[in-house]
């Protein structure tokens, strides 16, 4: 019995008894064959993708299962007990395969798996995701539905009590869900759950990350990461400067970044960028600016599309302040590249 | 009794007494003549622009005049039943017609007019707002005096409680008053009291929105939109793109963009936009940028400023990079356009 | 006895006994040294820089030196009076000097004479801060060190309370700690504790202001103000413009903006300026940029690089939109200027 994910969630409720969105303490991935054997044995779970809410008698069914003095499954056994003293609707989650969600529990727990570095972006299956989330008020009193969120903020009122809205949206804030080691987020409010942040990643205050996009490892965010980029190890990314997304505005070609780039203040990116390639800041290349190839003389070889230069590694973009030209030299002057860069035209 | 405006709130004041802010649950645009006449008589009001703050005898008063009962008044009668229950204080605030308010509760009922979608931006006079509105520490113990605030820190601090200031401004944000119908606001911080959403915009977590501005209807809105400035129906403006304010730094001309533009990531408009037209990303257009007009054969015909293009439909605004050159093209080839455009030289 | 700085503070600790932060209501720089005198002798505090943590009895002792009806000491007295209240852990911290700061209580008292105006941006030895510096999480329920945010979280969930997590970051924001006199600030959430925000000066949504960093007086902060850089009296930094900063990304030079400067929407800035410049927006001017100077005929006279023109008054530059040339005019057509820029080519 090969499960692709499984895990036990803390669950909040609309009034008419709508998931509004999961909290999965220890979501697991292609988890131990014969522990998920016996959770869906104790549950009655009949395989598939889908999730059981979680009523006294299961957890304590389930606490029987596993009982405090396990040795195999301890950490299992130790987070039923955690559980046990839930005030809010407990369920248990179970994604047999990685196929598009079909629920409120299982969108969140797929977003989980990114954010606990357990997939990649593009790694788990989120078709659809946007028509299933509910749109959810994120407030001081935790998540309330938008539809009940009027009457909640009077009654606040009357009582003297402060109801904060923190954000009206389909995905949450990552760090009220997990907060992965090693990394600093000066400002949560920009990073979705979802958001795969590198072990060593700063996102600064002007930084943000859209759900499904991220940094492989140590990196430097001070600008945009959309949905679905990804920006690899040792990349800085300037002060707002933006990637294009692929939801909206942007094209359908997935932008990257590579290993140690730097993506100037105010530049943006508009195809996917090799390793150790730079854009000066306030520079914005898009897949169909013409740039102008130099040589290491400075000397003009080639005109060529950006998005012919995908993937293309060790290239500077400057525009040249004195003729408005887009140019890109190599940016360790390697002759090799750019004679291969003449072959492109 | 035509009014302009009438709504019952609840506020907040300072320890001198001084009104802080008011929150209306249902601000009325236009209410019904015999309803303000019944309200005005009950409460002695003796017309014009004001408010009048509501004791307990008061209260009584307007319940016994609004009966539980009432037919044709039972969504006042609604109201003042839950208002009864208030910890803070209560007010009724009469705007009989649209001159400059006078008075916090006066201004800050002309904002929600605004938010809850009642009149549009430039729709209502909010003439002396800024010096009107006092600057408050807006924190999640709710609204506190400035001058007040050190102490309030402190005794937080000795009890080991947390007293956050989320923002010290003149205007709150938006969605602790109104979250209108169909919006998504990704982080409420960047909307302000006063902004006008319309209905299917998203605000993601870049965009921005001030008072008195705002969307007319379905948008995605990841760029700012400045004081005064207004968005049509279908437009997109891309993350981080700059839309010129009147209040500093911009000039007198208002901007606004049409139906179904698109804002380029990172650019930035400083002249009213027409309908369906484009500005590359990290292209900046003010009203004074020398623009070269382009034939459909890419021909350069003309050399406008962008201001001479306002309100011009069908637009397709980009830097050459080749040359340098701001250009703009029809964006759907359309002859006519450009053999207007060059009767403008 | 002449002491740097002095202060008593209240400070947050992890559950290994680690100090996360403290809150200093009333830091002193050079206090009085018949003051420093009296507090070193009754605490016992042997000179140099370090802090001592205050159990009941030193507060007491401290009490009987302090009394109540003392009149030259009586802003000490209300303030140990209100202290002895405390829940939370007391200390005192003691700068002799203005060395590298050694623990984290040394590092915060800096930070709050930064951000309390005491001392301006770079008058304060804050090397080595960052190393000094624990990364925290934020929370409403206070500081919580990352190790532990997990189970709180999880605790939180189960009793049904939220846990709001605001940052993951070494620097906290500001406006929990002070709001100096005659600010605003729109979202606080922007504005690092250690900034200098001068009188006068308001940062809206989009402005930023990184630590050890901000404005000299009255100033309008749309923009990015990074570590290390200063805005002087008069200015005006527009929507999401940039300013170098020097911990990634830029140079070692270290930017400022003279006075009565206005750096347009969406524009950058990678070099000193003198007072009264003006930078279009969109437009980045880093130190290597060329740009032509032209003279009161709109002539161009010279090319040079940006940081020849560091510090030099009343500049105004643009990118020509008809030939994409950088180019820099006198702001106020001084022909002297002109001359004076012509020797340096």
């Amino acid at each position: 019995m090969t499960y692709y994910s499984f895990a036990f969630g803390i669950g909040s409720k609309d009034s008419a008894g709508n998931w509004l969105e999961v909290f999965y303490p220890e979501p697991l991935l292609y988890p131990a064959a014969d522990l998920l054997e016996k959770i869906t044995q104790t549950l009655g779970h009949e395989g598939g993708n889908g999730f059981l809410e979680l009523g006294r008698q299961q957890l304590e069914t389930l606490q029987h299962a596993f009982p405090a003095s396990s040795d195999s499954d301890s950490r299992i056994a130790a987070l039923l007990q955690t559980l046990m003293q839930s005030t809010k609707p407990l369920l248990a989650t179970f994604l047999a395969s990685d196929s598009q969600p079909a629920s409120v529990p299982e969108a969140y727990l797929k977003l989980h798996l990114l954010s606990h570095r357990l997939v990649k972006p593009h790694a788990t299956n989120l078709n659809g995701i946007f028509a299933l989330l509910p749109n959810v008020a994120w407030t001081n009193q935790g998540a309330i539905a938008v539809s009940e969120l009027a009457g909640r903020q009077l009654q606040a009122r009357l009582q003297g009590e402060f109801l904060e809205v923190m954000s009206v949206d389909k995905f949450p804030k990552m760090a009220n869900y997990v907060v992965p080691s090693g990394v600093r987020i000066a400002h949560t409010a920009r990073v979705r759950l979802g958001a795969y942040i590198g072990e060593g990643t700063t996102v600064m205050h002007e930084g943000f990350v859209n759900f499904n996009a991220g940094t492989d490892g140590k990196a430097m965010i001070e600008g945009r990461i959309s949905a679905g980029v990804t920006i690899g190890e040792g990349s800085d990314l300037g002060g707002g400067c933006s990637t294009m997304g692929t939801l909206s505005g942007g094209g359908n070609e997935l932008i990257s970044v590579g290993r140690d780039c730097l993506i100037g203040a105010n530049a943006g990116l508009g195809f996917p960028l090799g390793d150790r390639c730079i854009i000066e800041a306030g520079l914005y290349v898009t897949a169909g600016t013409k740039v102008s190839l130099l040589d290491h003389d400075n000397k003009p070889v080639a005109v060529v599309r950006a998005r012919e230069l995908s993937g293309r590694n060790d290239l500077l973009f400057r525009r040249n302040s004195n003729t408005g030209m887009v140019e890109c030299k190599t940016n360790k002057s390697k002759i090799e590249l750019n004679a291969e860069l003449h072959a492109h035209n």
